[in-house]
């Protein structure tokens, strides 16, 4: 099976994907999050996946418009702590270390530990590229900070891992299909995005159609619509399948409120 | 006035800052977010500006978080449009740009403009840092992508600007201060934090409280707790002040619900 993923080999988002699915897919790099979706939509690759939300970083709003305008289905999500790793050429010892390069983001986020290993650092285009660039230097006074994924694809050591600041550091993944799947028995989740005129109520009314059903929902968020300044867009999540028949009703009721509706996919919910 | 900032001297931050207030402030660079914060609640500025979300990115919940832990109040918003420039050393032509230096979200914001031209990608640990740095290194095969603001304050100059591959991108910045002020006449928000125990239904009960008293929402956005599976944050803003008494019984009311709640500020709406 392959899965489209973005970023360079041993990026989280593959080790994200071995994660859900196992070591025997075929991980296939891609330069942008447009080229993931491409390739799943034109069947090059039998999946897709994607990161849409981080614990400290928030939404990522550009796989949402991604998703929205593409025709895939959400059939499978994957909730993934991030562990950085501190990953060095092998025979080099935390002694050796001089600087440290990743991307901006995962420096800030080892911040205190880069300060204690005293440490210079040099940012990189991103994590697992970090760790890729250090190999092909050979250099002996680096290390990268990537996933053990990349350390492994390299060839590289871990001297340290679960080196971030915060462990409260988890991403959430989406797997994406170009077909439905036919949706499973085990307690699921389902993705949509709504719009509504912004009067007084809208939301409100909009999630009735939910509280009236008890369905319990997992995650909403608003999104001003660039250049409509009197329109929202909603990102909700809820638990239930479109196989349940009053998931099907609260949704029927929902396209009497919304302007737009789309239904992103039902699967089964990652605990 | 001080006003403190994180980044390097012509940040977007401080861009923000200059066009919510004027020239006549003093912006002061900060290394992090922490010491923004910090240095509001020491006195040691007047006030603090942060970004806390973005159109295509998100949510920062790192300053979300920020606002929880300490206790400073939001006096103003400023909604600003990142407007990325090419920036070069004077005398520099587009014919001689060889290399672009920036932040890799600048980057890739910027992904077809730089494919068009031609050049290579440097990765560099913040855009307003690019830019001074180009100025040290005297290059003149090189260009940064950062603010107008970093152009002007490190005498560089614009090449080319609006150079975003996507326009709609805009963040959304927060003003904080240390005691709160008088609350203004014009038309104004409120931002809250709450949180509610993960049963069906009580985010609809939440929201009654706003539609029984037709409180227009602005913003709304679920955040599991970390280490807290059933409980959820809610970052919500509507439309109004704490000078309104229709807004306080609302707050009232969902203190009723709420397992925590907490009144970030009301400031005059940017719009």
């Amino acid at each position: 099976m392959k899965v489209s993923f973005q970023g360079e080999r041993g990026a989280y988002s593959e080790a994200a994907a071995i994660a859900h699915f196992n070591e025997t897919i075929e991980p296939i790099a891609c330069e942008s999050f447009d080229e993931v979706f491409a390739q799943v939509e034109e069947s090059k690759v039998d999946r897709g996946i994607v990161p849409v939300e981080n614990s400290l970083a928030g939404s990522i709003h550009r796989n949402y418009d991604l998703l929205l305008r593409h025709n895939l289905h959400i059939v499978g999500e994957k909730i993934f702590r991030v562990r950085h790793c501190l990953i060095v050429n092998p025979g080099v010892t935390l002694n050796d270390v001089k600087r440290v390069t990743s991307h901006p983001q995962a420096l800030a986020q080892c911040e205190h530990y880069i300060k204690k290993l005293g440490a210079s650092v040099e940012p990189a285009y991103d994590t697992a590229g970090s760790a890729k660039l250090l190999k092909e230097s050979r250099a002996r006074d680096t290390a990268a900070i990537a996933s053990r994924r990349a350390a492994d694809v390299y060839g590289m050591t871990v001297l340290d891992e679960g080196i971030e600041d915060d462990e409260a550091n988890y991403t959430r993944f989406l797997i994406l299909k170009r077909a439905p799947e036919s949706i499973s028995n085990k307690p699921c989740k389902t993705s949509i995005v709504f719009s509504l005129k912004n009067v007084p109520g809208s939301l409100f009314k909009a999630m009735s159609v939910f509280a009236l059903r008890d369905i319990d929902l997992t995650k909403i968020e608003s999104r001003p619509i660039a250049g409509k300044t009197w329109e929202y867009m909603f990102y909700l999540d809820f638990a239930g399948s479109m196989n349940d028949d009053v998931c099907q009703r609260a949704l029927e009721n929902l396209k009497e409120i919304a302007l737009t509706l789309r239904i992103l996919g039902s699967y089964p919910r990652d605990v």
